[in-house]
């Protein structure tokens, strides 16, 4: 979901991660800064036999960035601000069960675009059991800005990270994926928690990550995080959506070329050993999930063309919004 | 902390508060929108001997309404984003463990500026133990928007809240008020994280409640909070800061309406019997505490002048940033 021109996310990221931190006595943190959640865990020392992991997930949205508030609507802006964040839960094969809201409105129509924003939030989060528990309201002279904290748990299997992708994992994704953004699809999440849990419950999830910055983008942090490995992608293999062939309608490369960058789509991409994928992608078997690759040793991300040539793939978000590839 | 102009945040948050919400099965939320911050009971059905209680805050700042990144730097912008969080923890007595962060970073100076905040939030976030675990960052053409989210527990005395304050309760507040944002104080909130915890371990707190919309706003909240209660203020004992004083070095009683009505000065408003009152009082007493009144049970807020009349105070952040009332 986040960018920063200049220098990049990523290489902020990196920089923040690096700077030392002291780790207070009773540390709550099993994993910080760099998945989809961080893990809190609220009792390190506990002996009792039910693992309790918390999840902590942030995502901000900014008027002209992530949505157009004049063009979608407050209650699309609160539908998306929700879903992404519970994307993010899902992406670790978590619960989610609280949220809270800070907004900065524009003062012109604080009040209305407020009660939109409400009605948007609420629509996602009722149906998936998440209460909405405090918030920070305010108004301003600037766009609207809308920053969303959940908070989930893991199931007692534990939180599925980015890291744990292994050489010969077979390689997944939840649904078709590109021109999400051109669509207006990116303004309806459909977060994929009731998936992401059946397929924890049913495999052995070795890594996972919600499709927010693009299938190349998002594919290469689970190799980054997982020590270095690499993916070969089937080009025939990869679900293309029917709005990145839209924005294609004579071109399959092209369409594929979306399928691969351009992000905000909120499927999942997970990798799993090849026993437990076959089984996943049996005739019939439910989530609908489909198998698009594998995990490499060699580090670098690959597509395997129809006539059997490797090309390389860069990764990289597309980002639509400015019309222009993301760092 | 908030504002949104026209009708105003707390008609909002009343709002929010009367729309109809599902509980879902196995509910974490103990307490939901309307105190500094929520309280979160993660195994509801626990027959554990501890209570935990997890506190869950968010603040957002922007600039241009909360502060001016090219006056103020945007490390002192970090350290009052963390500082306004952990003070609403504070208000709760409870202990800040974890913090995620948001941030829209405006796109000409993204890296310099997201350095500078990382600078400020861990300045403060390291004195009082608190972990960054994860965060969100963007750029944008706009203004810099920072919201923060802290996470927290309780102690096993359990959270103090807002709603508590009984008729007769002696009312304290933890240092001098007023001029903080003409002063430039706002920017570096002490938040009274151990002061909150000795006063609960040594007294019976009945509510609390952070000064960050002004004395006779947050006072206010307690007073509706716990039912529809009054209070009498003696002007003689409010605490007025030097900052306020130089606001108005000819007009004491100016100067006292700074210190009711400024905001910022991110001390505590706590109100307990008046035997526990005197105890705290007491002279060498730690920490610090001024008795300023007592709680009544007719509504409304009075304050007692040196000549025993009682004059109504109308409740009123003023917002010196607009230069303006709030509402």
């Amino acid at each position: 979901m986040s960018d920063t021109g200049e220098s990049g996310e990523f290489a902020l990221i990196d920089w923040i991660r690096r700077q030392p931190a002291p780790r207070p006595a009773g540390s709550w943190t099993r994993l910080g800064i760099g998945d989809d959640c961080a893990i809190l865990g609220l009792k390190p020392d506990d002996a009792s036999p039910l693992p309790r992991e918390l999840l902590v997930t942030t995502d901000m949205l900014m008027d002209g960035r992530h949505f157009h508030l004049d063009r979608d609507g407050a209650e699309a802006v609160g539908y998306k601000a929700m879903g992404v964040n519970l994307s993010d839960i899902a992406a670790m094969a978590g619960v989610p069960r609280a949220a809270v809201v800070a907004v900065a409105l524009p003062r012109r129509q604080a009040d209305v675009v407020a009660r939109g924003l409400h009605a948007g939030l609420r629509a996602l989060a009722d149906r998936h059991g998440v209460e909405l528990v405090g918030g920070d309201t305010n108004a301003w002279d600037g766009p609207l800005v809308i920053a969303v904290t959940v908070l989930g748990e893991a199931t007692d299997r534990g939180a599925v990270r980015r890291s744990g992708a292994r050489p010969g994992d077979a390689i997944l994704v939840t649904g078709a994926l590109g021109g999400s953004l051109h669509s207006g699809r990116h303004l309806r999440p459909e977060p994929r928690i009731a998936e992401a849990l059946l397929l924890h419950r049913t495999a052995t999830i070795h890594a996972m990550i919600d499709l927010s910055d693009g299938l190349s983008s998002d594919l290469s942090h689970i190799l980054e995080e997982s020590g270095g490995l690499g993916a070969v992608l089937d080009a025939g293999a990869i679900p293309v959506h029917d709005d990145a062939r839209r924005l294609a309608p004579d071109d399959s490369l092209a369409a594929l070329e979306h399928a691969l960058h351009d992000g905000e789509d909120f499927e999942l991409c997970l990798t799993l050993p090849p026993g437990d994928a076959e089984n996943l992608c049996a005739p019939g078997a439910s989530p609908r999930v489909y198998r698009i690759g594998e995990i490499a040793e060699t580090p670098g991300l690959l597509l395997r063309r129809a006539d059997g040539r490797l090309i390389p793939v860069e990764p990289r978000g597309f980002d639509h919004l400015r019309g222009e590839a993301g760092q």
